[in-house]
């Protein structure tokens, strides 16, 4: 009964897109309710009490960069793949679940990286990000080995493969620093965004540059 | 005037699914906000805090994996049913009511797992779970009933009449198991996902064998 | 340049029913954020507890309810609806602004069903429902007026016309009715929630008898 | 390797439409959540207190407009835009993090516009406006400078052109006018309300006129 499981497949991809869209556009649109609205106090201004609150406007858009590039990758593998089954249906559910989590070290973020406790919420966010890099790194290399990919040259899928096993080992890499060193940590994130907000770039670069 | 309502039929599965879809994917990021960022404390550490809330980040597991195998089910069953009817998107809806309404019983549990309530908790996430299987059993036999399911192979389609019935049942007998035992009814649980995790493999094998 | 104007429209409709549907599956599932979990008790059940809120949770049904029978009659007069323009967006809009603002009736509600403002409530709430049906009644009246029909018979026609000015009246009946007696406008909504959860059924049956 | 970022290229301008719908309707959804259920108060009525809180319903209307139209103007834009790539991914983020943003300067608005701290509010918010304005003049100037326009005539190009240029000049000339007159700020902003609310008769009508 091949044919059956196929149809119901092709359907498939579709809607994991749908509903991964909207858990991302809900994530990312969540993140505001963190801010809160100042209560109003005689003898300041608006801005100087906004001013006061830079670590959670920071903090909201750290988030919300690491939600939109999260986006723009998951669009971009999946823009490859054609089939799914259920095992990739868990493995892209491991990488939504990290995403719904996002807004809570987003949180802890704004509200204790101005005391003792910074650091470890740093940790924490770096270790949500590392587990959307493995989560790449795990729909990729799960869907090729399956054959789940659209007929691409060699080069740019080898180039796509070396680019998230990139993104997984790099993103724990991170992590592990940044128990060591908050700035190296932010160093070693901000060239990683860098990559990341382009991966149709990178990737043909890389296939050319593989030729 | 029956091509009145096949051309607005054509057009209803589809927005059902987008409207369910949506439903599935707020519902399922909505969880997070019932995670509260803990206030600083001197003297301790935020890994320490954070430990001591296992019960909330269990529950949000637990509601996370409902929701999710719940949407697998609900994408799995539609990809099968091609018509609709006003009765078809009520049974839909009872399914949706009962998937908004989870948050609330997964609030419960991580609030209330740790203290005298946790078993009246644990039953009402039951029974939550039960619901949803009636519903898609509902869902599979109505839209069975009235001809609404594209063709597919006999032998496929009665396992997964089989396979529904077994849900609707069976999730409300792990209910009743609920307030007998804790153990046995998560131990239950635990095999109904293993089951309902990949609903296409299981009426796939259940076809063959019936074969 | 009339073609430029079209296919701009062509692809209109799509994405008003997309926005739409996002904004009804995000209503209906912000409901559930009013049922406050509640605080442990000693020497009470979490069922008595729970129970005690009754209120709240007949506040949920209604508020899901109404949206949900809104997104159905919603997605019957689009399926109709093959145009569009700005003048049609706004009045979606308007629609959508009341289906975003049910979750605050529908608390009010929940928290004042059983104190003095209750009546209030309810009148608040029935003019929630009235703005709906007058919105529908637009939506159709001016659609139809433009032209924006797709080819369907001149009696189904004439029978939606007759539904959707009966749901702007009737509705707007329901909340004056409201201030004079509660129980006869739980009984007149109840007998309106029949007609609309159906709308092809009805228009179609009146289609028929016209004949 | 110019065919594989086409073939992706092709998916692209649905999944961004897809996922910049779902954030306008949260966004637009989550504004409800400002205004507060009030308790009950003996010896008042419910309309006496909710009256009292006109400032919030205002804020809530003005953002609910303001998302409304951006929605649009979005819409209108991408109608015309058939290709895509990661800078106007980026572009298209920034305007959506400021679409995010809004139901924070709504809620200032709507806690503030009483105080002192009104005339500040105002101008954050009309700061917010002016940003979207920015934004979608960056998606066009963009979009058009890479050649991601279908086929349309000259003159319409030209007149969109026009008319966003205006939307980022105009919106930003409010913002500065708002720190000298909130009278004169509010009139031109209803102005522009106006403009940008049907940009499909705007830009025709300019295209007509150039000719």
């Amino acid at each position: 009964m091949p044919e059956e499981e196929n149809i119901s497949s092709a359907k498939e991809t579709g809607r994991i897109e749908a509903f991964s869209d909207g858990v991302f556009a809900i994530a990312i649109t969540l993140l505001i309710l963190d801010i809160h609205v100042p209560e109003f106090k005689e003898n300041t201004t608006l801005l100087s009490v906004l001013s006061g609150e830079w670590a959670s406007l920071l903090a909201l858009l750290i988030g919300f960069m690491t939600i939109l590039i999260c986006w723009i990758n998951h669009h971009f593998l999946f823009s490859f793949i054609h089939k799914s089954n259920s095992v990739l249906v868990l493995i892209n559910g491991f990488k939504l679940l990290i995403v719904t989590l996002t807004p809570f070290p987003t949180a802890l973020l704004a509200k204790h990286l101005q005391n003792a406790w910074g650091p470890s919420a740093v940790s924490l966010f770096c270790l949500d990000f590392s587990l959307m890099g493995i989560g790449f790194m795990g729909i990729w290399l799960y869907a090729k080995s399956q054959g789940f990919i659209r007929n691409i040259s060699p080069g740019l899928s080898r180039s796509i493969t070396r680019f998230y096993i990139f993104a997984g080992t790099f993103s724990t890499v991170i992590w592990l620093v940044s128990y060591l060193s908050i700035i190296a940590c932010l160093g070693l994130s901000s060239i990683m965004f860098m990559f990341f907000i382009r991966p149709e770039k990178v990737t043909n670069a890389l296939a050319k540059r593989g030729k």
